[in-house]
């Protein structure tokens, strides 16, 4: 008799995005002029850039001629791509193009990590969080091993290392949903932590080329000793563009060890084991096109979309701290993580936003218990969404 | 301290493809000029039909204008490709297309299957098997709750259900790597199989455009109740040249339960819950360049591809039997099952294919135990290789 994993019962957590999609639904219903602004959803709001574009039709092309065409490529990537990824993204970094796994997605990939490591394994996630992390954990039978660590107002919504010892740490920096990023000192205190404790840290860094504070480092690598605990995810959904696309890499260092009985074992050869087995790879023309970002065209055109969404974010910060509002991150990322006015709790100010404003955004309690009282704004959004959604939230008087 | 996930440590069998690997590289180094044919790999040997390779191209130009661009898509396929789906391949079978989940392939999909289930299940493989249903199960734990069933030469190469009860059995036809498709009297025996048992099949169906056979049926679903016990995974790999592409799908009827306690819980829910988790699903334009196979031109294109395949694999079939050979398969699959000269073990046979052939096959014994005694030949390849080797075989005079 088939049985289901029973863990599947375990995910309580509220679902929001059906949620927000059956409130916006309702809103088009009622209000079928109602001109929708959608600051929810992180993800682009402007076309792809035409240099990658080129690329992957270019590689489309060359599937199609008989000197040129590709069947599988290897499951963890072509090398053209790692070595573009290395020579751009960790040049002065002591991380090899053999360290880097292409994958289709950081979700995908940091869904699969936990796979790796014993079941009774101690894992740390902050609260808030994105999603994946807790759920994938909590399919594979951890429910009882979760150690949260809150991130709230008095720690500037950074995790600090727990006094408890844990295994595994999820880190997302700069942080989906609170937009805060962690800087030098914060992650070598992550680092000291994980020697400390034989742990390993495995870094979202989805965000990275949203990074402006001089003190925020790119990578968890420019941290001494970052190569022996850290796995660091990273992808081009959001700094090219990528979402519809989907490319990602992670990066899992030669040094990175964890225990089979007493004997050390080699975290890289057993994702390399683990990816061989379960993926087939990322396309080739996608991979063409991931590569493109890195020429002169390519870095022109996608550093200016990431440019565009954070100048979004500075509107929107500004224009909420005009109001007279209490927000966080926009610096370093694509969100903006918004107080809200006392007494109401995270669903009531969405719902208010979105009857009264036509304004979608993300509730904060859907990221985990502290995010209570606070909502997430996308700034994923052109300059004259950014300045009507201002315009009627002023018009709210709060 | 991070401890593995033990299981890795019991994934003990031999991985061949990097002893093929290092082998080819070996004959290369010694004979510089060799002209080697390929005939390991399962994967395709004619560059992508041009009428997908617009489709694909079009939806990526799609992608860079302001008003038709896209973002993340639905994790599980865009209605655009389920549609044409169910109209093409379930046209008159009641599969819904909501019950079609687009992936990055089958392999994926067939790898994945198993988190929905219960730890303690009961898996039955065949033996020989493609490997990712073993080694997936071997991740998750259930090495000791594997139940092989042997496909010989005695069964025509087909599983029969076993005595014991199984909560999931896993079929691959037509088969990977035997070449021998189930008919519809064995596929039946299998329904009622998983019905007296509470059993859930999961068919690896990617081979189903080479079926040539008149009582092989493409789908599982035209057996009367196979829609209350499976799940079926079908692929654009092999059928339409995007094995460098990516995308395939898995067909979750609503009619699947398995158990939660003594309530009955729905797979295909779960599986959507497992999808939207942990993926983002596969890139528009690979989900338009799918939906373009079924186009007039992409149907003309890719049925021509197939039909060249099996042509390859009727002149190897027919050459090896005029040659004195014992061959099964090749008929609704693209894969030979070779039964090779007494007294040699398969890897014996393979390096003497290799050295004095420089022909690549692939060992039975890599797929298990009772592969022993046989080559798997890949039909993908072109006629004058398909003759060329033949030559060359002869020349043997085994």
């Amino acid at each position: 008799m088939a049985k289901i994993n029973s863990c599947f019962q375990d995910l309580k957590r509220e679902y929001i995005f059906p949620i927000i999609e059956r409130k916006t639904d309702e809103l088009k219903q009622n209000h079928p002029n109602a001109s929708i602004i959608n600051l929810g959803i992180g993800d682009i709001a402007l076309p792809l850039a035409s240099s990658i574009a080129k690329a992957i039709c270019q590689g489309v092309l060359e599937m199609q001629e008989k000197t040129s065409m590709k069947g599988y490529g290897p499951s963890d990537g072509y090398q053209f791509l790692k070595t573009a990824i290395k020579e751009n993204e960790y040049k002065h970094l002591n991380i090899g193009a053999d360290e880097i796994f292409i994958s289709d997605g950081a979700n995908t990939d940091t869904a699969s990590i936990q796979e790796l490591f014993c079941q009774s394994s101690i894992v740390a996630i902050t609260d808030p969080t994105y999603p994946v992390y807790f759920d994938s954990n909590i399919i594979a039978g951890r429910l009882k091993n979760i150690l949260f660590l809150p991130c709230t107002k008095e720690s500037r919504f950074v995790p600090l290392p727990p006094k408890e010892k844990c295994d595994l740490v999820y880190l997302c920096t700069p942080n989906n949903p609170t937009g805060v990023a962690l800087n030098k000192e914060e992650l070598k205190a992550w680092v000291d932590y994980a020697k400390a404790h034989d742990a390993i840290l495995l870094v979202d860094n989805a965000y990275a080329a949203f990074i402006t504070s001089s003190d925020v480092p790119s990578s968890i690598y420019e941290i001494p000793g970052a190569t022996d605990v850290a796995i660091e995810f990273k992808s081009f959904s959001k700094s090219a563009g990528f979402t519809g696309l989907r490319c990602a890499y992670a990066v899992v260092p030669k040094g990175v060890f964890a225990y089979f009985e007493d004997k050390k074992i080699s975290i890289h050869s057993l994702w390399k084991k683990r990816q061989s087995i379960k993926s087939n790879g990322v396309s080739y023309p996608m991979q063409k096109g991931a590569e493109a970002v890195y020429t002169k065209e390519g870095q022109k055109e996608t550093k200016s979309q990431v440019v565009s969404y954070l100048e979004q974010g500075q509107i929107l910060l500004h224009g909420l701290k005009t109001l007279g509002h209490t927000c966080y991150g926009g610096t370093d990322s694509p969100y903006i993580w918004w107080q809200i006015p006392k007494g109401l709790t995270s669903w009531q100010f969405f719902d208010i936003l979105l009857e009264k404003c036509h304004i979608i955004s993300i509730p904060g309690s859907g990221f985990g218990k502290s995010g209570e009282g606070f909502l997430r704004l996308s700034t994923f959004t052109t300059k004259d969404k950014a300045e009507e959604a201002l315009k009627r939230i002023a018009s709210l008087n709060l």
